[in-house]
This record gives structure tokens, C-alpha cells and sequence, in this order.
């Protein structure tokens, strides 16, 4: 078993910051998190958010501020155990770095999101194939001019992330995305990107992009980025979170997460 | 069309206190909600009660503090368009009352939770008698010995409503109520009350017993006065609630909640 299999191994290399990169393709079918850390006083307002919002925002894990050990992954230590973070001051990124520890104050609370590669690892096993994974990439991801439902301060785009899809198999990736709203859910957007906002698909704001092939279609998911987006847009004071597609890394199976 | 169908007119005679009754049955089609109201400080850790127990907490909608109308029918005052309120102290039931404005205060804020009203009425269509209809009274609910997930201050068992389900068709109540996870989802129990403390089927804690005829069995879901027992045993110093069965209607419909 090779450690990027093991997820005790994963865990150990993240932490000890021998291993800086994303996480794609880590421990195959275990749950990856987004990670937002906001202050106490604007976590009720963020939590709002989150529930007025639960395709980009669906909340996996919530902990109480001063709690640094998720319940989805008892034992873990969110200040070290994800790969690259990123600290928002007044919006803007102040410093992209492998462990929080000298940022951590005891009025955080953290917040875990669901992750698209939960149900890439459905699809994949549907029978599908991950352009991005094809290519070696990370999947292009697009902020859009849909905007999420406000709550308090926080306001700002739906980001979204695409995969091209098959014309004849967008009803089968529907019906089985749709069965796991913590994990973004059904699309949000099929076809004609400039409808939200995207004016080329070759520009991510994201990742990188990636080819669509004849008979595909461009096929858009609700991003667990949207809280970067977010921060920005609201200029939020401060803000920790994970860097795009360096993923907190769960004990839960992503089969856990299936409603049906 | 009675008034009984007209939620303008149920709406306007709630608010005036010419209708202080509950409210099943009233507007069929809308979707109706569970109260909870929590002053500011105690509001983040309620919030994050409600995620980690969305079967008896599914939110439907979250007001900031010192908001009262709520998103999902706008117009409304969420102060006096319930039919009857509890207010509890310290976890004691202080007063039940047909309209909260002298206990209002600009620091609350409000839940509203999926009530089981919402999928009585998927069941109705699909052909299920629902017994406590039979009969005139307000189904049985019940405290269990399950515990809900802690948070902050918030702990307590879950309640249960029951209903009496043929044993051929257990399989269909639970393919059809999965489906609205924001009406609670799926049963949480089948058949033998004792398994989770009930004692006797015919001493519910709250509404009233109903006859299990042969062939039945005693289906369980998950109810949305748990917030209720869970004031009572976590002592919370100040929280307002509706009275058991008198919902608040939102302009929302049922199937607006169907997730498939």
C-alpha cells in the first residue's frame, strides 16, 4: 500500500509538513472538508450563511470556538493537519502557509464544508472519467454573477467548479450527484457558461483548465471555494481557510454521506 | 373555499387572536414550522445543535437577532402569527400565550425547524391514513432514552411523534419521508417502543394516544419539539417556542421541499 493510501500516513506527513501539496486523490473514499475559521463574532452570522446557502456551504462539521478537533476526525488537530492554509485580513490573502498554530486565537470557530471529491469518487465509480484527473490538473473553478442569499456581513459570488460530461449522461450524473447535498449536490448550471457570468472557460479563476471534447457539455457544481470568494466581496476582518484543493482530510467514508 | 384553505385569512385571524387553536390540517399544501426563539448569546451554540442533529432540527430558516420576519413568508410577523407560544425559564414553562410582543426582545433570534405536517401530507397523497386525523386529536409525541449530540449548553433527548403504519407498507413510509430530509426524513425507529425508553404507547408526553389496530406497527420519526426538552433539561435561561401542534405557516409548499 503506497501511504498515499493511508490515511495515518497522510495524516502524519501533512502534519510534520513533509508533505505541502493537494490532496486529490489522497485516502480514495474518505470525506475531504473545506475549512473556514472565522472570529466568534461573525461565526452565527457565517453559520446563517451556511444554511441559507447549502450547495456552495454544505456543513459537514461545526466546532465551537476554541475547539480545534473536528468531530468528523477525533484525534486530529485542524491547525496542522491540512496541507496549505490560507489567512484573509480585511479580505485580501495575507499569507498562504502549511500550519496555523502561530494565527490560532481561542475565539475561532471552525467550520467544515462538503467537497466535490466525494462525488467525483461516485461518478469515477459510475463509470465516468475526470478530465482534471486525465490531465494531472486541479479542476478549473469559476466565480460566477450568481450571488449566494446575504446573511450579516457576508455576502458575495456562487463559485462554482466544472466537469465536462457526456450529453447523453448528464441526467445519470444528476441523479446520482443529487444524492449527496453535503457534497454540493445536484448542478447547479449545464451548458452556455456566459448565462453565469463565465466568459471563458480557458480563464479559471481556479485550477486549471481543462479540454471539453466533442459531444460534452460544460456541467457547473456549487464550489466549497464560494467562502474565499466571500471573504473578499465582504471584506471580511479575518478569516483562516484551507487553500483551493488542499483538503482537510475526514475519517468518514464518502459513501457515508449518500442519502439514498 | 373555507377560511380553513385561505392562508390569508387563517393568517390575518391568527394574528388578531381570533383563531387560537392548532394548526393541523389548516392551509393544506403550505409547508409549516417549529419556533424557536434564543437571545443572541446562546444563539451560535443552538445553531450548532441544529446541524448536528438536523433529523428533530432540520432548518428551514435562521433570523438574525431583533429580526422577525421571516424569509420564508415575507410580511409576516413571526410575534404574533402563531396560534399559541410557550415562553420558558430556566427550562420551566413560565406562560403559554397567543402573541410575544411584551416578551420580544431586540437580541433574539429565531429558528424555524421542518415540522412532520409536511410529509403527513406526501403520505395522505400516497393513500396512508394518518390515525390521529381519524380520531380528532393531535398525534402522540413522545421523550425517548436517545440522546441528541451536545453543543455548547444545548443536550437532551430526542422526541418522537408515532404513527401507526401497516406492517406491508413500512418500506414505502420510509422511501417517501427519506425524500424530505427538512421535514425530519426518514423514520428514526420501527415497531418496539421500549427499545427507546417508551413505556407505555398510551401515555405520550405530549398529544394524545392512538389506536394501533392488527397488522400494524408503531413508526417513529424524529419531531420537532425536541428543542423543548431540550430547554427543559439544559435549564435554558430564556427561550420561546410555539405550542406543541401550533405551527407557524409559511408561504412555502410541501413539495418545495422534496429533494428528489
Amino acid at each position: 500500500m503506497s501511504w498515499k493510501e493511508d490515511l495515518s500516513a497522510i495524516r502524519e506527513k501533512i502534519r510534520k509538513n513533509e508533505y505541502n501539496g493537494h490532496t486529490a486523490g489522497l485516502a480514495p473514499g474518505r470525506v475531504q472538508a473545506n475549512l473556514v475559521m472565522l472570529p466568534k463574532e461573525q461565526a452565527l452570522d457565517f453559520l446563517i450563511f451556511c444554511t441559507r446557502n447549502p450547495k456552495p456551504c454544505p456543513l459537514l462539521d461545526v466546532l465551537e470556538p476554541g475547539i480545534y478537533g473536528p468531530n468528523i476526525a477525533p484525534g486530529c488537530d485542524l491547525r496542522t493537519d491540512i496541507p496549505k492554509y490560507r489567512i484573509y485580513h480585511n479580505g485580501g490573502l495575507l499569507a498562504e502557509v502549511s500550519d496555523i498554530r502561530d494565527y490560532w486565537r481561542k475565539d475561532l470557530a471552525s467550520f467544515l464544508l462538503g467537497c466535490s471529491f466525494t462525488f467525483e469518487t461516485l461518478l469515477l465509480a459510475a463509470g465516468f472519467s475526470m478530465r482534471h484527473i486525465e490531465q494531472g490538473t486541479v479542476n478549473p473553478m469559476y466565480i460566477t454573477n450568481i450571488q449566494c442569499k446575504p446573511a450579516g456581513p457576508f455576502r458575495g459570488p456562487i463559485v462554482v467548479s466544472m466537469r465536462p460530461i457526456p450529453a447523453s449522461r448528464i441526467a445519470e450524473v444528476v441523479r446520482i450527484t443529487a444524492r449527496i447535498p453535503l457534497a454540493h449536490g445536484a448542478p447547479i448550471h449545464v451548458g452556455e457558461p456566459a448565462a453565469i457570468g463565465i466568459a471563458d472557460l480557458n480563464k479559471p479563476d481556479w485550477g486549471a483548465p481543462v479540454e471539453i471534447k466533442e459531444g460534452e457539455l460544460p456541467v457547473f457544481w456549487a464550489c466549497g471555494v464560494t467562502p474565499q470568494a466571500v471573504a473578499h466581496a465582504s471584506r471580511v476582518p479575518f478569516m483562516i481557510t484551507h487553500a483551493p484543493a488542499h483538503m482537510f482530510i475526514a475519517d468518514l467514508w464518502d459513501r457515508d454521506l449518500m442519502e439514498y
